[in-house]
């Protein structure tokens, strides 16, 4: 992975522990790599909620202080990538909103492809809206007279009105409330804690707070936990549930040890890096991880191709995906300010050089820059995912077609433009047939099969605003 | 004055003038006194509009290179008293909102009485508020779609819906619009500045500015400026119209360097200290202001009177209304954090002490104890207005009758708890001949005659809140 | 004063006390007019010094909690201007050191005409400044091995080495000195509170901190507390005390309630405005002080005259000295800023201005204007002290002669340059006469006549760094 | 490593380079994992000395538009664990001061054994120190006036006087020296950047500038660079130079990229794995580093043994050594931050953990537990150095003997006390043999056999300060 896809969210959930926010903080930080420009907490007590926001990491946003002053037994947390822009800090999740059923807060991984019709038809109905978010859309739904005092509001609304990608938390003062997209695009999964509840993107976060995995929420599903148990609805009719989880959380976005369709993440990639071997061996000396991404693929591909796997390139680690480098200067510079290269582990040798994805191919450019100038004789790119060639519209950071080098090249094409002795992927067959389960996948970014059609999505991607530009500026002052 | 009222706003807006921001800034600074727990700048370039708004003084949100970021030729501008409580970031204006008929920004200063009864209208019908402001309801009252369309819906609004007091600025990409409430109970002026307008609380901010004194917004007038010139209506028919501006303003409020009703209003103080000296001469050696609030009355008494005006107090500066004084303790040392007394000028001396008014009653207490401490004989305490013993509703952050020291106790009773040898008020009678112009004052405060009748805020002065209180906190981060 | 003189610095210190932060934080809160750049505080506990310090107003340095944090019974404290730029945090008083004898905290009113030699000296013998301040000059010497080790480090350094304007305070663990100068250019009073001692710059500390006035400290005295008692010994002998208070304290620097060489200072400055009246008395109708510097002066020369004393110019308190106005402009917009004109009292009058001091003259000069544009016919202004035509050595802000308007200009030339029907000075003779005491005043600002010869202060006045530059910044982090 | 050991400092100085604090950033970058807690750069250009420093990750003190002011060819730079607390940020480095030879910038890398005498001795002498670190000291014996005027006052000083771990770097304006200690006991670097020269701590830091690497500093040389070119001499004669670098840079500190005496670290880490496999095998089923310290050794472990390589745990890198745990509670908690487990890797499995060494044990005890609960059904840990058993008094932050697991108990007794089925060390002539060169390592860390004694620290390890402790707080205000 060539640094270039972000993940929007992760999102967690917990009904009836003895310290939400204590527990809500775990999960947030096993899902830190999900999103890191902003994170929030929201916790309540049964009738008072208390939220705070940031942005930055989570361990920017909580000082050791802050987190006594979340009381409550039931909370959500979010953290996020501000896909429209660093600076809004209006734009942090959990949501918190007050309308005439009452508070709510809502966390949310995804994106609607029709938010922006349907927040011109609110706006016509008289709502005024706070944030350019899509996840605010589904609020002023549900505030609409006809919805908001029907028992299913959230039910009805995201049945009739909301399209796209979801994995959603709303919590209440005496419930929360946890759906899933009838496609199931992003993972959400289930589990006790504490003789309460915990729910939250992946499973990585339950063993951060001690919580037991029960089991994953399904596609169409809304899981409502209050003082009377765990109660689960269908939606949508079983007709309109057509699973298509997103694989690239097989693939990048998943962290390897968390548990998606009943296999850990890291075992899933390893055999993705078995097939890859499989469909393309190559004569060489050594197998190199593009670290951290290839990793597990990398040692996958040793394994079945019997070359020895080392640690060629080294990852400076003090680099996050919101540091901000000071010096300016060409690609190959700023690469080097993430990876290194051992040079005793490349010098003289054919390289293979495993990768879990190639996007935009500039970090990639300069690593085999640096692992030839240390005096490889071959490099030999190895990537575990077919070519992505189209953009995703269900809440990941994708981008552009013109952007993304596979769309309008051929494999020898970019050999050349990045210097390779031979690039080779894994197929659509082997990608599917190394993922578990019974198949279902959204595989868009490769082949152009959208699930479901985006609509409106084209003109206008990431904003919602319906008018001429703000741009506001809040203070501290004293 | 005993330190206990507080205006709760200033308001400033510019149009067609080549630095808004400038102008708007220094129009606030001269408004400062009206507010100081936050200020506000928005400007608008005739499409897109710039914010910046933060707690605390004028000073502290506006460092020296950020008004060159506020481009505009448009725009409006508050300081105020968060009334609802300082730590309330959100509910500074002025407010931004994007509805369906496009961006406004509003400024506003007053109290509208019926904004809790406004509010849940709207949320019944599906509206969800961002700010516990009355200031927010007059947009979601115009936001509603039998309103959102018709040319005059802000006229509308205020003719139809909302009661209370008002001076109001409104900003949109295209004009800027000034309105004063039937009674006009807080002031408002019109000027002209570098070929386009001003509009503000006081005559001061023209001084500042460089603008140029026109005339006062008329009570129930709705001046309307943009590219073809200055508009002018009356959005309440003539019999409604019934002047009653607040008298406190003449009083203590506005500055003295401000002309309201045609005087300055140093002025009109002086002459109610003049007045003063009639109805209650005193038998003493000297004359002494409780500054600054009483000088200007003091100087009206010691010129009638014949007797000599001095500093027998000096008021420290860096004791601002925000100032939170880390060091504890009893109340006359909180008092002398702020007054000293000149030991040479009240040894020996039987003291006039004059004041604007008493309103609590509390820091007088301590100031006549330091005056005696300093060797004074007689303290005789004069003040430029009758008791105050009834609230305010009209945007006064005023204390309820159980604080006003006047409310249940007589005279005799007052004269014991401050230790003085004579206590004296100005009557109202006098007052109101001392005041400009052909009456038409509200003068609730002293006898409880209320010109709009304070409907269903008795019950919840300030707060706006539907249900379950949230606390927010949204931290900086990086 | 047209804002030109700043007072470098006041002092306190306490010793004996419950709670010796608190004490000071009271004293130096009375003391923030003679320093608004930066503030610190030291307490002892016996063993452990503390210190909190920052740049700013005491209200910006010390929240709520911080005095809690600063334990112990004895204490110095210091608010300054930080004259050689307002960036260098590590300048900031009072300074800590740690050397062979021990820990010692510095506190320093006034300037040191020999510093740079003195420094010289230290470093030739192997000493590493830390500051370029005088004050550290000071401790260096104390600590050199043939006075480290002498009881009366101190005053043998004070008598053989140390030439200038001094009012300090040294803080050991066991103790706290006060001392003076030979001249006593900078004053320092000594009192009693809750059982042990209070030091201070001027008595209004006192009174704000609850102590009793004693005595003032007598130039060439040096006074130890401990835990014996109070101790004073002289530290030159009898002949080479020459007192020469600084004569700009009654003028201008001291605040109004305090009280120097037995009178409230006041008290003083109305006799000045006495005695300018007779000198130069004004055919005119009304006498208007610049507030707030020339409001005692004026409140005498009304008296005196005869005139009526009124309020013409309003001063706007929240433009402190430390405020940065981020609107650029003419001279006379920033003049704006802090005064306004009151138009009702000037309008068709013939105006006496008084004001206490005329330094630079160019926040005179837009006063002048105001009042004229305002309609009066005539401009008369009267100050309260002789011409100031030089500079001034002894721990003032002062400008350069070349600043000084009168150095090198006629009066009439001063007349026309400020659109003055007239101005007059207050003599010499007369100042000194109005003056309390028996004479003994430092005059050089008006006469050239320096007590102690300013020595190499001529060719390096603030400065005392030995090589090229260095600019520092420590950043917080986290 | 069990997050126990921290390398105190990492040191980069630049001569003659087009921008020069661009080249120590990015060097500094590179270095980062010697010392997290501060940073600093400053630079000259030839005259004035710019500096800018902090507390935090170098990516906190400097945002993209700080190292735009420091301009200067030349310069050095600093990342440091502040051993002496967090709090301090007077104590962070380079040092910057001013004594009779001009201005002295100062970075250092390890630890004077005699600090505390020497400070005595100046102390003595008259000079007041600013922080308590030793690297302040060698400064105060250069501005001695017996060595100030000495061209060699340096090597006069570090030949005389100081005794200890130091790799220096010395900016004057005109020049740049760097000098090891006689033992080498930390690394030093030259190299050539842009027609100037370049000196590091590590040659990573080379590659992430664009430098090519020369040769080491070696033990007992001094290296200047001026205008004329690069000097080396020899401050000691060549009998007491004794060769003994820290072997913990080839096991632990030293990044797996830089090259030292000749070799890549991974290589000689792998190459301990390997020797470990052979005096160490395992009836087991996979090998499992503690990443990332433990990576490089479980290669070659797994590579020897003819085990599986896999990813049992993953690593959280949003955890960095400063990260503050807002959540309390039991130590495998607080392990699980920062690792996880993957299931499917050791469930079922024996499993060979390799880890580089064992300090308190604290770490591996939780992650043996998480390994153990996630179904390995044995747990052999493979530690590619000897038992550590003694403290360290050269530069690193080592747990004194009582924190040592090893000091003072048995092979069984910790296998015991962590559940392990088996625990082996690799053996002291196993490590001499695969570390590179002919030899001359210190290993007193494993033996207690101190190349240099440690004198006075015995008593005091940290603190210099002479006296009674202070605390001091600065803040920003404004």
């Amino acid at each position: 992975m060539d640094q270039s896809l972000r993940e929007a969210c992760g999102i967690v959930g917990v009904y009836n522990v003895p310290n939400a926010a204590e527990a809500i903080y775990l999960g947030l930080h096993a899902l830190q790599h999900r999103g890191q420009e902003s994170a929030g907490i929201v916790v309540c007590n049964g009738h008072t909620m208390h939220s705070r926001k940031g942005m930055g990491l989570l361990s920017r946003v909580f000082g050791p202080q802050d987190l006594a002053h979340l009381r409550g037994h039931t909370g959500v947390g979010h953290v996020r990538y501000s896909t429209t822009g660093a600076s809004k800090p209006q734009n942090t999740q959990p949501l918190v909103l007050d309308y005439s059923a009452g508070l709510v807060a809502v966390a949310h991984n995804g994106n609607l492809i029709n938010a922006r019709a349907l927040r011109r038809e609110c706006e016509a109905r008289g709502s005024i809206f706070q944030t350019s978010t899509d996840s605010e859309v589904i609020v002023h739904l549900m505030a609409q007279p006809d919805h908001a005092d029907r028992p299913d509001s959230l039910a009805h609304c995201l049945r009739r009105h909301v399209r796209g990608a979801y994995a959603l938390l709303v919590q209440r003062t005496d419930r929360i409330v946890a759906a899933r997209d009838p496609q199931g695009f992003r993972p959400l999964s289930l589990g006790r804690l504490e003789g309460g509840y915990m729910v939250a993107s992946e499973t990585c976060a339950f063993d951060q707070a001690g919580a037991e995995f029960l089991r994953e929420v399904e596609p169409g599903e809304l899981v409502t936990v209050d003082e009377t148990g765990l109660h689960s609805e269908r939606f949508v009719p079983e007709r309109e549930v057509r699973p298509a989880m997103c694989i690239f959380e097989f693939i990048y976005f998943a962290r390897p040890d968390s548990v998606l369709l009943g296999e850990s993440v890291h075992t899933v990639r390893k055999r993705l890096g078995v097939q890859l071997a499989r469909e393309h061996p190559a004569d060489a000396d050594v197998v190199v991880a593009v670290p951290d991404s290839g990793n597990s693929a990398a040692i996958g591909y040793a394994q079945e191709s019997g070359l020895p796997y080392d640690r060629g390139l080294i990852r400076n680690h003090y680099v996050g995906r919101t540091f901000l480098n000071p010096v300016p200067g060409e690609r190959s510079r700023q690469a080097r300010l993430k990876h290194n290269v051992v040079q005793d582990v490349v010098r003289g040798k054919r390289v293979v050089l495993v990768d879990d994805s190639l996007i935009r191919g500039t970090t990639l450019q300069s690593l085999v820059q640096f692992v030839r100038a240390a005096g490889a004789t071959q490099v030999h790119l190895r990537i575990s995912c077919p070519p992505n060639r189209y953009a995703c519209y269900y809440g990941i950071d994708f981008p552009t077609r013109e952007e993304l080098i596979a769309a309008h090249r051929s494999r020898e094409e970019i050999e050349a433009l990045l210097s390779l002795d031979s690039l080779r992927y894994l197929s659509l067959e082997g990608l599917q047939a190394a993922a578990p389960g019974a198949g279902g996948f959204c595989t868009a970014c490769f082949g152009g099969d959208y699930p479901v059609p985006p609509a409106d999505l084209m003109e206008d991607k990431h904003r919602l605003e319906a008018h001429g530009a703000v741009t506001e500026e809040t203070v501290a002052g004293t």
